[in-house]
């Protein structure tokens, strides 16, 4: 597979629809980010690296961070984790705290904000700074070091996060977050203000196209089964309310951002990541979702 | 692969649950089954079949049928089917009326029943008698006459169909089915009473796992894009509300019926179905998904 | 209290809202009354009638009725009926059947078209002809025989009453109708077909401002407590989701119907009646619910 | 009508029930009170006081707090608070964040603890120190000096308000509360700690009774129409989800609350108060409940 001809080759048949969508404007300093950005970048397990575009170029990945905080959770309790937080898709953006009262302050999955604030709270109760262990992690995995998380942007969604709030006072409630509310919203807004690059984000996703093995090292940081487990809670809840509609469009794990990122892999084989502003409706990145199902379409390598 | 082998061993290490869980009971011949059944099988891509225990008993196969009347609206619609049902995950079971009322009228996706019923209203404007057109459908897939549907299970289920009639009524309520109500859940009681055993079942769905191409005679009955799909579909929510669950443990497409049989598929490779009717909570068969975690572990063929 | 002079000027001020609102058109022999009509009644307990304007040109009673059948259900089970319906506000216009479905098939109150339904299955059990027993109950009250149901009316609602057909099955799903639900529905269109006219509602209603006994006679038709809780329901639940604003903004007992027509009572007083068919989006009669209103005011009669 | 002795024939009546209900536990300062007490007084509104019981012991008075905050907050506001807050019944007791979420924010009326987050808002805009304001209205209607809020519990509540701030954080998200969250939880957990006995409370109620004019001194608080108008909110809302059964069954304007109390009152004619702590599941004191049942079955003073 010659991969970089292919990522040139979609984004040529993309440029028509770069900028379109809406771009994250909840917060000032996702408003300003100019919706033309497009890159994208595939890193096989062998370490080799194809990009096109804005590939070098960080973002904020907001709810990709979703995905390195589960696997430090898993890492954390084990199979214990899904007592706390469940593993079917939320069925409906709109319910989430109605599926909580349902559920006993359960949430769902972990890629529902809801389930993410437990997991900022599984992260509060083992490390004192959690947000410099999801850093770190994310270092490792990108084998770099300067990827860092935004303190304005963190700054900025922790002042209007009243509905994370609202969320985090529900899970309370039910006596499912064990630390401060406070505590545990401040780590959740700085683990969704890291900034990568679709380079470092491909290759972090390596892990988990190797099933948990990291391919750079040789390391194993997660067991198969929990790798393999990972990557259908990609597919099944991994791009918000549109899951369904992108396991049958794209048909790979994928876990997206509302800054306009999304990270995906073909197990065995390689990591991806597109990152282009604009969203749809969903509130995934509206080039990056077409970019991806030419990349399946064009490989068949989709999982089924 | 010794299949053959492999479904020996399943067996052997599901004897001790075979009878566990709960028959479904609320129609009585559904509720006179044996708990004690316990059939598998495998069919290859070449044809070749690989049995257990009771894989030649035929059973009630219920929801599985959505599938071939999935398979039979794609036909007779194609995507246009989609504008009449969704494609996302139905998130709870309680909530299927609440659900249409909010999305007007179109089901969350074609497994649910009332998506189901959809694909019931397609195939009446389609066909004069529904019922006998999905039956020639599984004569096909399964290579041989003997199917047919049970008129007992199928006018039991119709008298007691109260739910069923009350979201046949709220769909037409906004316009969503073009048939008379009665004559729409005549259709789906008699493809739910339809009785194939497990070796008709683990070959009728190699044309999932062959992309489309009937591989016993090479016809292409849908396009790869439509089987890709459907198997996509059967992966997020194939089996009730636990397809989050399902696919975190068993990580293949499958369609489950509470009769107890569920049919699963590893693409490119065989169709699988397994049978045993004591049901888990989630109204799926709960030795039957056991065999299905033991078959993706012991083979390493989960999608993932 | 002079209620001729109070009644013209009423009619007089309210000259420029007649006609606005919106007249229910879900079926065509009520899209075709004409907005213009505005006619009221007071009927005192000692007989006197006072009307203004169209108060002696019946119309369709439809939900108004639902009191009627309350009245012969109370007669027919007693207290015991509250087993099958409940006594509390339904609070939203649109989740009836998240309410069923939480409170096991019990509707909330007997003003909503679910509980009218039950209403109508105990009228089925206990009479061969229910739509005869309840126009019978009409002639009774109003004090002549001239009064019957519109057959083009009711078979017109029955041939689209699909929502009421999903809520009526969904509640026999629940073993809460004892009848067949096309009997239960044909008895329930029938009832809301019924045609009466201002003066005829307005002296019915006498019964339940005399407490049960109706004053033309003396009979006593329901007991102190009975006629008190009736009005009681009225008050919190007669208007349709509106009826916490009604009681607020009139603060008489009140029950509405999509006919356009409302009743009322003072207790201890005198019977009301309020037709003019353009209604508000909560569905009660615009310049009605303003007549009532002025009524309250102008007397100083609200019973708080 | 001898309301001294009605009021030793309801408590001989009711000393088998009193003691039975469960006492509001959920913070330690209410779970150490006395399930045995019971006491009721009558205020008419000549001043005359009748009492039995522990009529005179002070309890922490909870929800009854929303009519004084409801009082205050439409001297500020005028109608123009029915933008911020409904007039409904909220027709569930669990799904209140629902209601929010389906009405953008706009809790369904004052009486449940969203509308009442709301009331707390609009004082916390108008007044330094609301809860001292709200004092002081208290004892202005008392006629006395000696009310005070009881700060531990106040502080008790306020570390357990998880639901409460979760509530708060999601009117908020909607841009319906002004203030910072936490300094609206403080006032509003500082007016449910505010302790009165029945007697003061009775008298309190005369204000509504006497249709906003306080009958001590002839001053009008409140318009007449407000003063209606509070009292059919009362009606429709002030007893949970038990306000359809409480207007059957009781049929007074009423307000209850956790610690056991409930004011009523009769229009033109006296407040009521009547305080034990045992509660029925519905919230409201089960000995209060009968007592006001059995105050309108022997006066013949409901308002239907």
């Amino acid at each position: 597979m010659d991969y970089q001809a292919l990522l040139e080759q979609i984004h040529d048949q993309l440029r028509p629809v770069i900028g379109q969508g809406q771009v994250a404007n909840y917060i000032p300093e996702l408003a300003g980010v100019s919706p033309q950005h497009f890159g994208m970048a595939v890193v096989q397990l062998d370490g080799t690296v194809h990009a096109v575009g804005d590939a070098r170029v960080p973002f904020s990945i907001q709810s990709i961070s979703k995905l390195f905080t589960l696997v430090m959770a898993l890492q954390c309790e084990g199979d214990a984790l899904w007592q706390r937080v469940g593993r079917e898709p939320s069925g409906n953006p709109f319910n989430s705290l109605v599926q909580l009262e349902r559920e006993s302050g359960i949430p769902r999955n972990p890629f529902i904000n809801a389930g993410a604030l437990v997991l900022a709270d599984v992260l509060c109760t083992r490390y004192a700074v959690p947000e410099t262990a999801v850093v770190d992690l994310t270092r490792k995995l990108a084998g770099h070091e300067d990827i860092h998380y935004n303190r304005r942007v963190a700054k900025s969604e922790r002042d209007t996060a009243h509905r994370n709030a609202a969320m985090a006072y529900f899970i309370k409630s039910f006596g499912n977050l064990r630390n401060p509310v406070p505590q545990v919203l401040d780590a959740y807004c700085r683990h969704c203000a890291i900034e990568m690059n679709c380079v470092d984000l491909a290759r972090a996703v390596t892990l988990l196209a190797h099933h948990g093995v990291l391919p750079r090292t040789g390391e194993r940081l997660l067991s198969l089964g929990a790798a393999k487990r990972i990557n259908a809670l990609m597919l099944t809840c991994g791009t918000y309310d549109a899951a369904g509609d992108f396991a049958f469009s794209v048909g790979l794990p994928a876990k997206s951002g509302v800054g306009g990122g999304i990270v995906a892999l073909v197990p065995g084989e390689c990591g991806v990541c597109v990152w282009s502003p604009g969203l749809a409706p969903s509130g995934n990145s509206l080039a990056g979702s077409l970019a991806l199902e030419h990349f399946t379409t064009l490989t068949g390598r989709s999982i089924f």
